[in-house]
């Protein structure tokens, strides 16, 4: 197996965060997106949809979408269980991650991506010549207000982690949507408490740094 | 359990087929997503985020988002399985039905919900007050033929259905892209003799009158 990853990108550090807490070791093809490598036929021959991570299996097989290769990596090395070990749960944490990744992640996305000056005709991920959409700066800072609102007072406000009482991949999609939105200049509120005790309680476990 | 459902909308669709494939019978119950019903105090009590199809469960839980409801009834009515029944597999048609989902029925959905009258002020689903973008018609149009593209020359080139030999829940979302599309005026081009072989074979199945 081989992981193509990028460093400082936000979604290839969900996959190195969910291998780090299985202690799982898997040997790294490292990229640059801001340099475009990702979008070099070179890459574009593994994977056309130009995007990170690729996990490309002993077989050739070529997955992306962080939580596919997540779903790989969670049958083959079951423990810790990061997405749940019942019917219910197993959809509940699928739920709860995808709230994650439309409410949070793509919400800062949006803001990143058509701000950040590498990224002017690269609107979308894995596609050459989008332009940005200056008024999706706007739709993206207030969804991430309305998505810290609801994390903080729904999701954490009764649970100690974002799908319930165990630490699981939705918690790690929500750390990776804090850390990116510090990128955009947007932080948690200081009166968010309850996100606040989260934030540094998952921080400081040692797959954060991944 | 109880399926929050919209007969009009194309992802409550995606369930349906997904339970008609499985000869799966649920209590449903019709909310209008043109009229809002989904965005009254009665449905938010249920699902804060607003949004259709919803599945509650015996035990109270909600879950929201086509996937995670589809691996709710592929795990507790296994037969046939739509979701894969290896690892290798699970992951890899996991990974395709995201690129169904992010290229496909986001473009259609961009398009849409950024040209109909009655989202003029719902740009994002299960959110009101998000006015629509108008440079996001394009960026959708532009999406919508760059996955139909890839649809017929790449995932339907080679292999009968869209993550493979059988028929699966990639298959069912590409179906319901197609059909999506119709609603904004993209069709699949009439020299796309992949796409269109393999969408007379899905629309032809009896789960995709559900």
């Amino acid at each position: 197996m081989k992981l193509y990853d990028c460093q400082i990108a936000p979604n290839p550090r969900r996959v190195r965060i969910f291998l780090a807490e299985k202690a799982v070791e898997i040997e790294r093809v490292e990229l640059n997106i801001a340099e475009g490598d990702n979008l070099k036929p070179d890459f574009l021959a593994i994977n056309p949809r130009g995007l990170l991570p690729t996990l490309v299996l002993d077989d050739g097989t070529a997955l992306d979408e962080v939580v596919a290769i997540s779903r790989y990596i969670e049958e083959t090395h079951p423990e810790p269980p990061l997405m749940g070990t019942s019917t219910r749960e197993r959809a509940f944490i699928e739920s709860r991650n995808r709230h994650m990744e439309i409410d949070g992640f793509m919400s800062v996305a949006e803001i990143f991506r058509n701000t950040h000056p590498s990224f002017r005709e690269r609107g979308l991920p894995g596609v050459s010549a989008v332009p940005a959409i200056p008024q999706l700066v706007e739709r993206g800072r207030a969804g991430i207000a309305r998505f810290f609102e609801r994390l903080n007072s729904y999701y954490l406000g009764q649970r100690p982690f974002v799908a319930g009482d165990q630490f699981s991949i939705a918690d790690i999609t929500a750390l990776s949507v804090v850390d990116f939105a510090k990128w955009v200049e947007e932080k948690v509120p200081s009166n968010h408490v309850n996100t606040l005790r989260w934030y540094e309680a998952v921080s400081q476990r040692p797959s954060a740094t991944a």
